[in-house]
């Protein structure tokens, strides 16, 4: 099973459970923050769309609208300065996303990137084996029988690296688990479905190459070591960072932008001297901590999860995970891979990725000399990261007593983030008033992204800009025209200062500065 | 013929000659500006590395290195900025690559975006029989009979047109076009291929669906226009803006980044009344050049080139043109398309496509009403941008006098663009001038990129700064530890001047900003 952190692991059972209505854990978060809500809002004010709605939609993929595209671009913004700007060692890259064939044998993807199936005859419904056999084991953890739960997962770990299909499925059958649709064991064989999508390139059948979608961002930068190495002049230790699209032909992909066949990795690998990468594992596993809570996620909704079992190719592993409404899940993985992957494409092509190493190892008294780096990986999910901080902003409050009482929503979104940085409002379209919001907007948005809006009362303009989290709201209004000051409206608090126009850019400015949000990481 | 602009056009015939070897135009630029110098800077100086180049390659397929993905994504950023910022009615989307198929029917890709191919049976080697026949022409044109010329051309227009593939061949053969490699006329047929990339989606063979890579990103902005429209409350004229990936799955892909199978697009429809697109159309011209001045390419190597034959969608289409090392060729596209793509996809979606316009005609005294906008496209290929910069900026000058002449190479890309904005050396590494640099570095990096060098001579650190394109070099020395001065160095003079350290962030903060760039658009 080759992934990047843990495909197989108690955090894709929920997908099943969600499918099957049987959840036995408590939904997390208060009514108000369920996926709905979120999926409803994210559609409602522009954030995110199904993938080609008019056409009814394509499963588990989806479009960023007006405001998504600016929110995301601005992690992703914020994400590499904080790789590439922040740390003269680490650079990045942006490789294609289609790659030589062989990129894929080399790393194992071809042989082993596949999900074990099962089909139901009955339902007609299909299932992730491995799924429906640690829901089970979870079953008999609640029920109490850890010693039950671990021994069938131990099993079925023994069964799936004999590649034992069969044994896989007597195994379901023994356990008597049975399709919570159709009810019945009637189930199909297992068989290994692999989950890159493929394509061909060239012009002719004669010629033409079967090429994969990348699964994964992180070869792109393996291929590219000794490039980066030699025409950056990179000493060890350094890393490569990159953004971009992957593709998985996920069986059961679910929970909106969580779990999706197009998606966008943010990977930076952190290439080490062997023995050191353990120093340099907590190193960025603490970095990557500190950066979930600059950019505005709580500590207490983000915690580590430690992998106890191992991939293959890595000594050391572990998620950052948040509390999404479905619970805490995975966002990014901080992995140590060895030497795995350049070991491996150094064997499939023939080409040294050696490193010569020419400081001094104080034990030898000679340098350290030739070696293959080991790496340390930090992979985040930027539709992930996107969704946990939209989740995290979507506030509802209760405001005013008695009959004034009423429900508040707004996006607590750091200023750094938001869509729109500011939003001017004239009080009234005459008088002047349209003109002169007209001027301030013209005069900031070399800045920021500021927009100009008259339509409606004043009152409805402050929601919309709340709804999709502006954090401040410029009202031109009678006073202007004479003293050249306007009002400012905070979003999270309501509150309205007067500051004259002159202040404006300077004031924002640092409020929506992302060297501001850098400078806590 | 789908296109975004004039697939089949004189601009694609060089390729094909390039191949033949049979250039008739004197190669423009100096010698010191050939494809192949740029290439090999490109590669060297970590800009743009083959893909999976330890694997021999992947034809026609690219990675940005460290200083290229710098370099692409500050272009892509003003391009954005400039949309979407300076423009209060243009906002942005990003679509995914996957769409749903029935995208591809409406927009004509599936039934009509072919290249016509034929193959020699003895060299085996395949053209595109249009740039054969137009290459024809062309040497008409040049040994000047411009009325064959026109006639060829012509009659090629009608075959095509007729999709009369027979008559395609029979018209290669009477004119006489033999195989460049092997010299014979010796042709198989004519077989139109379909440029669309596609894969498969789903688990199994049973429910698994054909979906295509996107051709062009264009289309998820016209799916997206009613959620975008209606959800950000747009009102007509308006634009929505998006940079993403495209594939085209080519027969003849050459010249580098210019035209590559995996590509980037910065697009943006502008969906206005219909009878006002030409204003539009020549708004949006002007701004696009006015663009790409902004950005430091020189208005003599830039150049309108108007399409007199135009696609069937379209009611006027210009290309900005840049005059690359091999020729001006087509960088962007402005088109008008009117109401194709929206009316294509409301009669096979069956959802309606239409804006209420409640703006009073003055001729009827009544709202415009409804209608399916038309639409003004502007289309520039990021990764023609970024050559076309690259290769503007890529300088080989003779300096100094007699024996003291020396040549210089550095790349001179506007401040704001270049992918480090300052290096830091100390003059020598003792004495705590490195440890002074390390701190002028960490008082910079949060603002922009730059980066600490302290191997080899200062000259040559200024060399190899230089040739990554980097505006100014910080030297540490001596009497910065007394008075905290340094000397800064430009890149374009190699002039030093002293200035307080204190100094240094609002010089250089200023000269690499993007908001002056946006300010001259």
């Amino acid at each position: 099973m080759i992934s990047n952190s843990g495909r197989i692991n108690s955090s894709t059972v929920v997908f099943l459970r969600s499918r099957m209505n049987t959840s036995q854990t408590p939904a997390t978060g208060s009514p108000a923050t369920s996926l709905q809500d979120i999926i409803a809002h994210a559609k409602e004010y522009g954030f995110v769309f199904p993938s080609s709605e008019i056409y009814d939609g394509l499963q588990a993929v989806y479009d960023y609208g007006q405001n998504g595209v600016e929110l995301k671009n601005n992690l992703k913004t914020l994400w590499w300065k904080a790789m590439t700007q922040l740390h003269d060692n680490v650079v990045g890259i942006d490789a294609s996303i289609f790659m030589h064939p062989q990129t894929w044998k080399a790393s194992g993807h071809v042989d082993s990137f596949n999900d074990p199936m099962i089909d139901n005859r009955d339902s007609k419904k299909r299932y992730r084996a491995d799924q429906l056999l640690e829901l089970k084991a979870e079953a008999y953890a609640n029920a109490g029988d850890e010693a039950k739960s671990t021994a069938l997962l131990q099993e079925m770990g023994r069964l799936l690296g004999d590649n034992d299909l069969e044994g896989v499925r007597n195994l379901i059958i023994a356990e008597g688990i049975k399709d919570p649709v159709s009810g019945t064991d009637n189930w199909t064989e297992v068989r290994q479905f692999n989950l890159m999508f493929s394509t061909q390139v060239g012009s002719l059948a004669e010629d033409a190459s079967l090429i994969y979608l990348r699964p994964e961002t992180a070869q792109g930068i393996f291929v590219n070591f000794l490039n980066v190495q030699k025409t950056g002049r990179m000493k060890i230790p350094f890393g490569i960072a990159q953004i971009g699209k992957a593709f998985r032909n996920e069986i059961v992909a679910r929970q909106f932008t969580f779990r999706m066949r197009e998606f966008e990795q943010m990977e930076m690998q952190f290439f080490v001297r062997p023995g050191t990468e353990m120093q340099w594992y907590e190193t960025w596993r603490d970095a990557r901590m500190k950066f979930h809570q600059a950019v505005g996620l709580p500590a207490d909704k983000l915690k580590f999860h430690i992998h106890e079992k191992l991939a293959h190719y890595a000594n050391a592993a572990v998620d950052i995970e948040y509390k999404f409404p479905f619970g805490f899940r995975e966002m990014e993985g901080i992995h140590s891979r060895t030497d795995f992957d350049l070991k491996a494409h150094q064997e499939l092509s023939r080409k040294k990725q050696q490193y010569f190493d020419n400081e001094v190892d104080p034990a030898t008294e000679k340098p350290y000399g030739n070696y293959i780096p080991y790496v340390v990986e930090t992979s985040v999910g930027a539709d992930r990261l996107f969704l946990a901080v939209f989740c995290n902003a979507f506030t509802k409050e209760t405001v005013g007593e008695g009959d004034q009482q009423k429900e508040r929503t707004y996006l607590k979104l750091h200023p750094a983030l938001a869509p729109i940085k500011a939003a001017v409002f004239p009080l009234v379209r005459k008088d002047g008033l349209p003109e002169k919001a007209e001027e301030i907007v013209k005069s900031l948005r070399s800045e920021f992204r500021v927009v100009y809006e008259e339509r409606d009362a004043i009152g409805k303009r402050y929601t919309r800009q709340d709804l999709i989290g502006t954090p401040f709201c410029i009202a031109v209004d009678y006073q202007t025209i004479e003293d050249n000051t306007v009002t400012v409206r905070f979003r999270d608090t309501t509150e309205q200062i007067r500051i004259p126009i002159s202040e404006l850019k300077a004031m924002i400015g640092q409020e929506v500065s992302m060297e501001r949000v850098l400078e806590k990481m």
